[in-house]
């Protein structure tokens, strides 16, 4: 193992660290071998038992690191990149997650100054522990359908929370089941029988020092999970619960409590912008998500081998590491470009994202008074970044961490037998972001937002409008050039390969207009058609934010000729490999043809994967995992994979510890159980 | 969810008894509920903290259960089939599993009547308890690289087991972990410092008193997994351990005592028939193994609302069911085809698998000696349908089992947010499912073994031999119309849409032997174009027995009308939406125009769906899955899904009996623990 790790080093020039320096910054890299010190130091962060204990063990070991986490937050004066990088590196949601996130987030966002003195402060403290409870059993995605309420009562100036069907309890909420004592309550806000739609209330549900739920609230666990099994994620039922009129979170709309009406939201683009922001993340993180699982396959599958090649005398150069065949790089290397390719893309939201903020508190809240529910691609025709933003980091989130979800199952199918085990690490990582395709928008419906922005665009450049962003430019080039046809040299031509993507992502909105507009096909009957074409117009951003970074003055810069070029060969294996994926959009929309996608398919991609293959090792140091990160036998960095397998099962192992009587007409199960005496070695 | 159930079942007149019956015929069916009414009298198989438990305790549960089922079979008398039947609807591995089938197996079919008196019997009585130790921490796909010996002694007639490595360990080996005092172990033969290949030995492991591990034998279970965790897989090495002659299993190769010399085995194709039965096997699973998926999501679908329809007015109808959904629709309808599609083929390859096996029991052991490993379809030029069903039984164990396990995840993810929970039964199901992609032959590397078996059938023809078989039917047949070209009317014919199947197999089959044998490209070089051709092989079988199956003598009598015109629109829903997926090999190949797919994906399939969608609960109720075997809130057949979700969330759950300590400054975690008092009134 450890040997044929070092010759893949060598079979590569790529300089791992100035690559790393590069993708991330000197300063993050930094950062990180810090905070590493200090957790490796911290007995409570010790990994060995966590793919071997139970979920209430593993949600105890979970509360203990949530706590020593925010003591060494204050102890070392953290900022919150040390923070969160502390978080990354022990790679499991916690007690405290949705208390450090949305119940922060929104009280900053949403609360006045009035109720930031009361409540964030406190919070910001951990003085009280808080959730966010938008979710209901019977309704996720459909935010307007939470069933909820928060009654006014004029008399005495309070609302009354109650949850009228068993439909109505909050469900899924994180930190909720056993540690807040707080919550966000996203409720139906009544007034005069008449329903205003969802508001966000802030609740005490527990008692501050028994810990015991509050009088009329029922709360608690929701039980196992696919993964996520650290974290609470809980049940919340109300009967008849008043809280103070300062309690609704007021800083874009309120009940006046001298007139006892309804003040209309100010500006519910700010609302939109945290989705945005928790989308982009997302994309964002995608990359690195995905970069686990690949560093950990194509380490393992460097040195894993298994039989001779074929065409080579029988043993003659013994067997063959199984990364050298053609049919594990196909599934690899693919996924290795992704990484780069997401990592790129989720930068530029992220950047864009930032622009837009700083703009919109420029502008101050002048957007005018809306609705919430239909997003911002419909409502405000004036806020063109902002709708774009939307629409891409839908689209993105979408893509990106189904991309990043099924990557990883990929990684791990590649790795055979092995793979399965919990040592892996590929598993409970896939496990624990699996949620990520549902959640913040489920990742079929957010398609339909996409789909209704790019139609909307088109519309607009039908109607003549100047073209005044990307997605308008794209489609209107293709409507000028629709008659002569398009002629992109996507084998010889990175620019003209980012123009197919974009060719096919124009013609599928045109096909989707006419549907729509002309041939009046219903809705429902579109949403295949909009998945399609949400995740083509995705696909295109991708590929063009990875060629855009590969070609701006940093890059240029900073990477060395030979990294470059193989950077470049990433770019060029991720958009023909997905073109051919995709093939029959491309040659239906005549963004290429037939034949040049079949010279794609057997001679380009399986050209680059050649060319490619030496790298592969350096490619993934340079994501710079550190092995305590990964915390897997057949990621080790040191390719010591038998050696840490055997170790983990032979020593660590609490089901060795017990002897079974193994005949069937005896009943006894357990002749011998020492596992304390295990527990009490470690 | 009652009320809503109740209307779906209202809205289809499927016979939902008489197709159950048709599918798996009345005695199977009263067989299930006979067992599962012994099952549900036992407290030991009580389900409930299932999905709660950690690996100890599910270890210690599926151990009791493993007990009590052999003591059942003996006091009920349970044929194999009972005893099957029973297994399947407890849905969990157990300690005995291998035990129970390769041991066995293994006993039987390579033992001699000496050996049989001597090993077999007392394992059938679980006198002795075994497993099957073939694949090495190093070795699992390449059998032959396998790296534990059996070195013979001419001195004293015996054999030394030894494990030269730490890569020649064994792992992974079911029931060896805690349970065997037995194994089986594959181990290279060495006579006279010349190896033999692997060959299998019986050795006994463990103390049939204390359980105690023999002198000289390290054993161990290796520790946690994606799934499978109520079955210990273990490690086992040896240091030079003796067994007497006798323990080689000797039906088909030995050493002579007297001579010392290797006496060469006798018809390997035997040995081929296990493999070729375990991978029908699997195959013939993977129908209701993506059943129990789609049945759940379905019914779960069919009862979740989420959102009014864009096109009604607001609120008009209530929340529409978002089985309702297009876009829900075509990810869970093609599935439900598949379900029939793939129960079909299963039949079809275990009839074609007890065809053969009479065959070559009437032919006795006339095959002459061969080498383990290659494969009967390049050694037995002879045996022609065995050949032909090997290639088969690996071409669909993989994309069976790709196609349930991939299918598993897309049920979970179409039941959002719910489909996270344990409690929704997919999660569990498909993790147990998920290593069935990688035994018995990984999937990616089976495709191999197809290719080569085609590639040998189109030079067969190409030399003009006579096709006698389906196989170089449809190879000549491509051939002897490749110059007209095919004009499958694949949207109006169903018989052309099976043709236009068989044709893109033709033509990838003469493609690769056209870069295989006239371009002289590197085996590795052609991997992937092999996985596509093995695909394109199995899907086509898929199709054409499907086809055949609603086309045979029993189907039209047993079915009335209304049901069999169903199950052709679920036949033309797999095999065109098949047929889009893989669009770019149907257009390539000549076997549709680009306007046919066009047409196929907008107008056919949609279609489909809208037509299929009223039938969707009754067709899932016709697999007849009891609630017990499914174990699902999401998918009781009573609809009751949110009482149940919180029935175990409030009431079950052991980890809402533990109140914590919220405050980071406060290094207590559990301010009380009442998990034992839960426990014990459960
Ligand atoms: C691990 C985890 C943690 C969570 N944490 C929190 C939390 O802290 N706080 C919180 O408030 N929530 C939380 N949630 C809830 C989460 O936000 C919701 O589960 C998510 O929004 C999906 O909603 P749903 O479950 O209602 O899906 P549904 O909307 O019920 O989706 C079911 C199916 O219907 C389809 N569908 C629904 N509507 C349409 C439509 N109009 N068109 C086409 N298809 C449609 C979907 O694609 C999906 O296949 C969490 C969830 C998970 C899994
Ligand atoms: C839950 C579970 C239970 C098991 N139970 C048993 C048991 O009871 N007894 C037993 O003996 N074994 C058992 N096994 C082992 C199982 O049979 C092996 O894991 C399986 O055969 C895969 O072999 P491998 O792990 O060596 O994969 P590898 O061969 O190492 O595969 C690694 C990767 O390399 C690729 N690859 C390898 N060779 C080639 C090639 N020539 N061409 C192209 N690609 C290639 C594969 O596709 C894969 O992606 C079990 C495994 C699991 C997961």
């Amino acid at each position: 193992g450890h040997e044929l790790l070092k010759q893949e080093r060598a079979r590569s020039n790529i300089p791992v660290e100035k690559l790393s320096e590069f993708l991330f910054t000197k300063e993050a890299i930094n950062r990180k071998h810090r905070v590493l010190q200090v957790l490796r130091s911290e007995k409570v962060f010790d990994k060995s038992q966590n793919y071997f204990a139970g979920r209430i063990d593993r949600f105890e070991t979970a509360l203990a690191r949530a706590k020593k986490l925010r003591q060494l937050k204050v102890e070392h004066n953290w900022s919150l990149e040390d923070f969160h990088t502390a978080g990354d590196l022990i790679s499991e949601p916690g007690p405290y997650g949705l208390h450090e996130s949305m119940f922060l987030i929104t009280l900053r966002e949403q609360g006045t100054p009035e109720q930031h003195e009361l409540f964030f402060k406190k919070a910001d403290n951990y003085e009280i522990i808080g959730c966010y409870a938008q979710t209901e059993l019977g309704h996720g995605s459909n935010v307007r359908g939470l069933e909820t309420t928060a009654t006014w009562n004029a008399e005495d100036k309070t609302f009354t929370i109650h949850s009228p069907y068993l439909t109505a309890s909050k469900w899924w909420i994180g930190s909720l089941g056993r540690t807040a004592n707080y919550a966000v309550v996203m409720a139906q806000l009544i007034i005069d029988d008449k329903s205003y739609g969802p508001h966000p209330f802030v609740v005490q549900i527990r008692d501050l020092k028994s810990h015991e739920p509050l009088e009329n609230i029922h709360i608690g666990d929701i039980g196992p999970k696919f993964g996520y099994n650290t974290m609470d994620n809980g049940f919340l039922l109300f009967n008849k619960v008043k809280v103070p009129h300062v309690n609704m979170l007021a800083r874009f709309s309120r009940v006046d409590p001298s007139t006892n009406k309804y003040v209309r939201p100010s500006s519910p683009s700010l609302v939109y912008g945290t989705l945005t922001f928790v989308r982009s993340t997302i994309v964002f993180q995608s990359g690195s998500v995905l970069a686990r699982g690949v560093t950990i396959a194509i380490r393992y599958c460097a040195i894993r081998r298994q039989f001779q090649d074929r065409d080579v005398q029988e043993w003659e150069r013994g067997e063959n590491q199984v990364l050298n065949y053609t049919m594990v790089q196909i599934r690899l290397l693919p996924l290795l470009a992704a990484t780069f390719a997401l990592h790129f893309t989720g930068r530029s939201m992220m950047q864009l994202y930032q622009m837009n903020q700083k703009k919109m508190n420029r502008r101050g809240s002048q957007a005018g008074p809306t609705q919430r529910g239909a997003g911002p691609e419909e409502t405000h025709s004036g806020s063109e970044l902002l709708a774009d933003l939307h629409a891409t980091s839908c689209g993105l989130k979408s893509l990106a961490s189904s991309v990043a979800a099924e990557g990883l199952e990929m990684c791990r199918r590649a790795c055979g037998g092995h793979g399965y085990s919990s040592f892996s690490g590929i598993g409970p990582w896939y496990s624990d972001y699996l949620p990520t395709t549902t959640w913040e928008g489920d990742n079929y419906m957010l398609t339909q937002q996409v789909a209704r922005y790019l139609l909307k665009s088109a519309r607009s450049v039908l109607k003549g409008e100047t073209p005044n962003n990307d997605t308008t430019v794209i489609l209107s080039d293709f409507l000028s050039r629709v008659d002569m046809g398009a002629a992109f040299d996507i084998i010889g031509k990175d620019e003209d390969l980012v123009a197919a993507f974009a060719w096919r992502t124009a013609y599928l909105t045109f096909e989707a207009l006419r549907h729509r507009d002309k041939d009046k096909k219903a809705w429902n009957d579109l949403l295949v058609d909009f998945y399609r074409l949400s995740k083509a117009h995705s696909q295109y951003l991708v590929v063009k934010n990875f060629y855009e970074a590969l070609h701006s003055t940093p890059t240029t810069h900073e990477l060395d000729h030979d990294t470059l070029e193989v950077m470049q060969k990433l770019f060029r294996l991720y958009a023909l490999h997905t073109l051919e994926q995709e093939s029959s959009e491309f040659y239906t929309s005549g963004a290429t043809t037939v034949r040049q996608i079949i010279l794609a398919r057997t001679n380009a991609v399986m050209k680059l994967l050649k060319e490619i293959r030496p790298h592969a090792v350096r490619l993934v140091d340079a994501w710079d995992f550190p092995d305590w990160q990964l915390d897997s036998s057949l990621g080790r960095s040191d390719g010591k994979v038998y050696e840490d397998l055997f170790f983990r099962a032979s020593e660590l192992n609490p089901l060795n510890a017990i002897t079974v009587d193994p005949y069937p007409d005896n009943d006894v199960l357990f002749k011998k159980d020492m596992t304390q005496r295990l527990k009490s070695k470690l």
